[in-house]
């Protein structure tokens, strides 16, 4: 088990995990098997997605349009629920084949933490499964 | 493998099974590696969220509001259709991190079971990888 | 690790792949463990659902409205980033426990590849862990 800090910059912003975590698994010397990545957060997440230029401002703009603008309940503050719903549907963590020394990925796919809510530095834990 | 059965009491609730997995990974005597929890069903969901009070019913009106409102062709109850699709996006599984016997999670996140279609008996199956 | 082809068939579809990863889990004599499936592209998903006559349809549906409808910037193809974000929604990827050398899922569970960009030949990594 490996746990990595990402600091991320903005509001809301998208980060490719891709070779942060390729280092990890060569440092960690994991020939084949799973990598399994686990955001320790409730306001962030964990996906796989094409990051040609622009998209990710795409991804953020259509996901903030999704959630409905209700009159939340949240304690400490209302303005905060959207953040948690979209960590929900994204969904907190990802496993990802692992072969050779290197996360097993298409032509397009990069491994990506969506920040909802920072900017933070968020905590992520990898553990490696054969 | 084992299996644990969740009474749910309400249509649509989130049920926090954090000290209930912990404490199979406790009698199982799992001491590192992976719990992967997975819900028999196809109008439930498991996710990991905040519960501060009154987020739950947060969580669960927004979802609600997401679904559009169509004309669905399900053959027994067309407005079961939108229970579905909200277990389909936050899915019907999730790993989590054990070290030291317990559930590897943030200060915020507590592993929970959506039902969208109670109340009912639901059934999770818990796995455990080294 | 084994990998899988599937051929989809209309621009949203949805496949049941069910009997095809019980194949490949006899055919490696997978005994008990966790089947990890991982879709090797940014346009189509993994998920399980109740497959009653129509709900595919209902369910392409309900999540084609479900993304709005704003001006995209992807490179390449603006009207391809609903696409990208139902991926992410839905999600690349589910682990499902294995048990007497087939998929263990409730009695409505099949577990299904969502296509938001076809026809395409679609690649499929399987890998299964005790």
């Amino acid at each position: 088990m490996s746990r990595i800090a990402i600091k991320t910059r903005q509001k809301r912003q998208v980060i490719d995990l891709t070779d942060r975590i390729n280092e990890v698994i060569r440092q960690q010397n994991v020939s084949d098997g799973l990598c399994h990545v686990f955001v320790l957060h409730t306001t962030a997440a964990i996906s796989v997605a094409d990051l040609d230029p622009g998209t990710d401002l795409d991804y953020l703009e259509a996901l903030a349009a999704l959630i409905p603008d209700l009159d939340y309940r949240h304690p400490h503050d209302p303005e905060h629920t959207p953040d948690h719903i979209l960590a929900m549907l994204i969904g907190p963590s990802l496993s990802i084949p692992v072969e050779a020394r290197q996360l097993v990925l298409g032509t397009w796919q990069r491994v990506i933490l969506l920040e909802f809510d920072g900017p933070r530095e968020r905590q992520l834990v990898l553990s490696f499964l054969k």
